[in-house]
């Protein structure tokens, strides 16, 4: 099963696919979208879209777990983050595909065993758990692996949960975007690579 | 020349298509765009995008002009704001339009000649500007001819103002999207129907 993971922003938008078998998972592809500087705000959301259409198309994932942002330095930043956003999602539902969101704290508790973990230890996880020589870079690249880890341990009972916590999907009143039939439930295995 | 102006919203997003020869204006389409309550997130979103893409495929307007917002009650409401808004621009970019955004303020001011005037004002004017026998409904479809005449009058230079002030397009941390070559210059006439 392929999950793909999405963090969203106006300036560079981080996007990384995981391929997962239950017990291991893969890295299939990460990058991150970044538009000229110079260019204008429209032709960046499009570029957005659009790269996300194509990296989508090639991987073609289950699913795609997006980064989740309730709160914001202030309503100007939010405005900007909620542009981003909202292209990135309909490149997903374009692509038929259902869509989760996890807040950050639940990624970082997915992923680090801590919700307030800062960007390099994200940055060293993803490298431990998917068995990388390096961690990946830039760090919105190592964000959207970790969304797609995050939504691959969300799936596994709470009874299984080991050392690290999994993430729950939150009711909220920003609906999550659930296909009619549950996902397949995945089995949480041992990092790779540990 | 066809304007075509948003008023961009997660619940509902109004649009509406103006002609004007610059002496008159005359109304091609409006109306408003809303998704059903229980629909999820990224389905309005896509909702949104398609349907835009749908009119301004029949409209085939000049450019987009569409309300911008700096402020919102919380970050929240903004982030929501913000998926729509960035949404209803892609839709416009994809249809290889230039984009303009002005401030509400800007839009009251084109439009009642009082940047803090309420909605029942502007859709009254907005039936005066455009000879309708009735004021256009919901206000979202008023609110999106006010952008779109907003822009008209933008078009003006500033020493052809009469009572109501043209809106002025504010350079701002926004970068407005505009073609390489200037707009075509739009006289300001008498309002039709008046």
């Amino acid at each position: 099963v392929r999950v793909f993971g999405i963090d969203p922003g106006s300036e560079r938008t981080g996007y990384g696919c995981v391929e997962t078998d239950g017990s291991r998972h893969r890295i299939v592809i990460c990058g991150a979208i970044s538009s000229p500087a110079l260019a204008s705000f429209p032709d960046k959301l499009h570029r957005i879209y659009s790269q996300l259409a194509i990296v989508l198309a090639e991987c073609r994932p289950a699913c795609v777990a997006i980064e989740n942002v309730f709160y914001s330095v202030n309503a100007r930043s939010a405005l900007k983050l909620g542009h981003a956003r909202g292209v990135a999602m309909l490149a997903a539902v374009e692509a038929g595909l259902p869509v989760f969101e996890y807040t950050p704290a639940e990624i970082k508790r997915a992923v680090v065993g801590y919700g307030r973990a800062d960007k390099p230890q994200v940055q060293h996880m993803i490298k431990l758990l998917l068995g990388l020589a390096e961690a990946p870079s830039p760090h919105d690249a190592a964000d959207a692996l970790a969304v797609a880890i995050c939504h691959v341990h969300a799936q596994v009972p709470a009874r299984a949960i080991g050392a690290v916590q999994p993430a729950r999907s939150r009711a909220t009143s920003w609906r999550t975007y659930r296909p009619a039939s549950a996902p397949v439930a995945l089995r949480r295995g041992k990092p790779a690579g540990s």
